[in-house]
């Protein structure tokens, strides 16, 4: 296990120690339960109290946060303590896992496919027929490279993850255990004998540069045009992408929500979890769609969040719920209502 | 890359050329965007505007259209053109993609196991004890083929696909990446102790002829008696099929549903996605399930659509719909008639 | 096939047998549609006229039943019938599916791997750097356990699952095929420029005894602490529990359901399929969720059941779906009244 000091974490971060400089850290922890050995984190308020008594060795902590009480760790200032944590782990990851060049045995590698420089391929792994690798990447085992794939440089593709037939993947792409990219989309037309006939799905998966996918994610070829998932987006695990549709540059996806086909998402936008998305609609960019809402029609409302099935303004939807759960004392209303008015009836005639 | 003429095409799909039949055509491509290189169809008048813009080397169309302006493409005439694109596309992807007769090393398959002729299997693909595969089949790479499993002929098992011990499936059928046949059943009783306790699952999954089942799905193997997934059913994406149950002749399933245990769902029925189906119901034939709906109770409504979660008639769903987004004001409507009511109240004593 | 008589089957289950003892029994059948040499049960009165009815060997039925009619099969009388079954098909289950202690070829087991007696390796199944299998656990093919990874006692692994770096699983746990444990938890930072920036995660998955996992689960490893599933847990197919949740002992979760990140679910709980759960909440022991539920709040509700989303207690919920379907009456009735009150105020003036 490697040993830093608060001293060498400051300047990996760019921030500056107050305490000792030289306290040992071997691991990170959260600030309700960091020990001695650890390093620990504190940006939201809400666990003040978990500061105070903290046993943390060491504590990233903002800059402009004023101290209330004296504090036993050593403190680390930095700008925004939550992303630093993110760059000191960061650097902790690359140090305990570092890049592999090696080809575990056995493996099968078309003849015709090409692999640069500095590429891990663990055991079990295919790689079909004119399929490219590019330089740094890392291809865990048991994984599924279909005919005519090419993965960008500086990937990580974990275990048992099945990229099909000329899909193309861009830098920097991490993709987790089990996913499926470039299946068959579900479509279906009715031959002269009124059964489903399959329509062929001959598009392909293009994913750009620094996405990022969960696990057992499925993300469908295209049908004649391409599946094109832009850069910087993130997908959730057992996501649903169907065929043709396009998601914009650092859109968000939370995990088992499913876009139907043909549907385009704006850029930057948040999808909550369990999210059903219809086909061939339009959603603007920087939209943030609730949990479990079901969109059902294009929405072009940038900046505004919606929510609900049927889905609404995200402020109805919260007034909605409240009546919703006070149905019952709706109708006693209206009957109560229903009586007294034909009370008064009868004594005004 | 192969090349068609127009007069080719229209062999194949049995109809006729308006314009020049000798245009070359190399791929294809949707209406809007196809060039003088590609074949595209026409079927939605919607998208009118872009056929008398298109710069397609041919398009197919309905014999009966009648054009109102002049067109730069060659025409290609038939009784169906979304129907004759998929003949085309089919045709194409056979060409493309010609049954493979290799079996790709490494690879295990038992000695009692029996391989008819003409099949593929992929490299790190395990086939077990007394299993049997009929001709034609392709078997990708990375597929797990249990003990006692059969496979019919002219099937595709994609990539990484796990058919667990005695499932059956029939002929012409297609599993996508991932997907899990005959998993054990969700099914414990509480001992003695109050602990639960695992109830074996001893049944099978049986698949009759043309299924299609998409990617990382999960079908359940029956407890006792069988899960049965009959003729022509089609399974999309990250769908649940619980023990025991019965999937009808010819129905659809979109992506993310889930159907519980000991459910039999009729013939031809189309289910949207994320719908979830309670356990021990009945479903008859013909009935559509509208998107994310929840049916609690058995459905005996042919030729009829539900939706929603209480599940009801479509036509009321879509105006409780309606009504639900108006609850708050719903809610000011009956506070004003309480007070309006309680001012008479207090004139007319 | 095993043959077993009645009253072989009597003392497995410490029973008595009613009827012909010697009756040969090769199968298990339901009490619908049992044959002669089949094994059935009979614990729900509804199903009373099949059993009447019954064409079965023999019946497995509660002690204290009194028969109405006179019954052809042979009657094997136990305290829970149920119950009964289950210890029998247990028993054949065992007997049809013995451990294997073989390591088929090729697989991939690394140098430090420690593998204790007894142990199934299917073929082109991988194990990483100092991963620990412990004695009778069953592995099978295409299984990839990374680095540092412990596997308890008489587990069974299906094929293709995958155990990413770290994971511990205790003792008599079972994963079916296609699961992955381990993967990266959905976490990120905006950086200086306001792109989404990558939290590592380097917690761990930690299982503990008796844990039985559906197939093409996921179960994300934690960001700093771990992600844990207590004793007795058992999980349905295609669920997703996101990095650091703690899932209490005994707690069961059916198909298709989601839990956010950081949540605590106490012992004991009961999750229907297809709820999705919010992200740093608290629910309590002994807490029943209904199918399809939101829970968007902690909720402290031992012994209770909830429902719907907005999630309210059961009853609640039953009387707000109702009055969901007569929303368009109760819009009639208000507009009904707003109309006689306007009569009656320019009445009464």
């Amino acid at each position: 296990m490697h040993i830093f000091t608060a001293e060498m974490i400051s300047k990996i971060c760019n921030g500056f120690v107050e305490g000792d400089p030289k306290v040992a850290l071997r691991e990170f922890g959260t600030i309700n339960n960091a020990q001695a050995h650890q390093l620990t984190f504190f940006s939201n308020v809400k666990y003040k109290d978990y500061l105070y008594a903290s046993e943390a060795g060491a504590i990233l902590i903002n800059e402009d946060f004023v101290l209330e009480q004296t504090i036993k760790p050593t403190l680390i200032r930095v700008k925004n303590a939550y992303l630093a944590l993110s760059q000191i782990m960061s650097y902790y990851d690359k140090l305990m896992n570092p890049l592999k060049n090696i080809k575990e045995n056995p493996h099968f590698i078309h003849d015709t496919a090409i692999l640069e420089d500095n590429i891990y391929v663990g055991a079990f792994t295919y790689i079909g027929l004119e399929s490219k690798i590019h330089k740094n990447t890392q291809i865990y085992p048991q994984v599924f490279i279909g005919d005519q794939v090419e993965i960008g440089e500086n990937c990580i593709i974990y275990a048992g993850v099945k990229i099909c037939k000329g899909s193309k993947i861009g830098n920097y792409c991490i993709i987790n255990a089990g996913t499926v990219i470039g299946s068959d989309g579900f479509g279906f037309t009715q031959d002269e004998l009124g059964n489903h006939a399959k329509i062929p799905q001959l598009g392909k998966v293009i994913i750009e540069d620094y996405v990022e996918i969960g696990a057992n994610v499925t993300i469908d070829r295209g049908t004649i045009d391409n599946t094109v998932i832009k850069k910087g987006v993130k997908i959730d695990n057992l996501v649903q992408i169907a065929h043709n549709v396009v998601l914009g540059n650092h859109t968000l996806i939370a995990a088992q929500t499913g876009i139907s086909g043909s549907t385009k998402i704006g850029n930057n936008c948040t999808i909550g979890g369990q999210v059903g998305i219809g086909g061939h609609l339009e959603i603007s960019d920087h939209l943030t769609i609730g949990a479990k809402s079901g969109i059902t029609k294009s929405v072009n409302a940038p900046h505004t969040i919606v929510a609900g099935f049927p889905f609404m303004p995200f402020k109805e939807w919260t007034k909605s719920n409240v009546l919703l759960k006070k149905l019952p004392d709706l109708n006693e209303k209206i009957n109560a209502l229903e009586k007294k008015l034909a009370a008064l009836e009868s004594k005004c005639p």
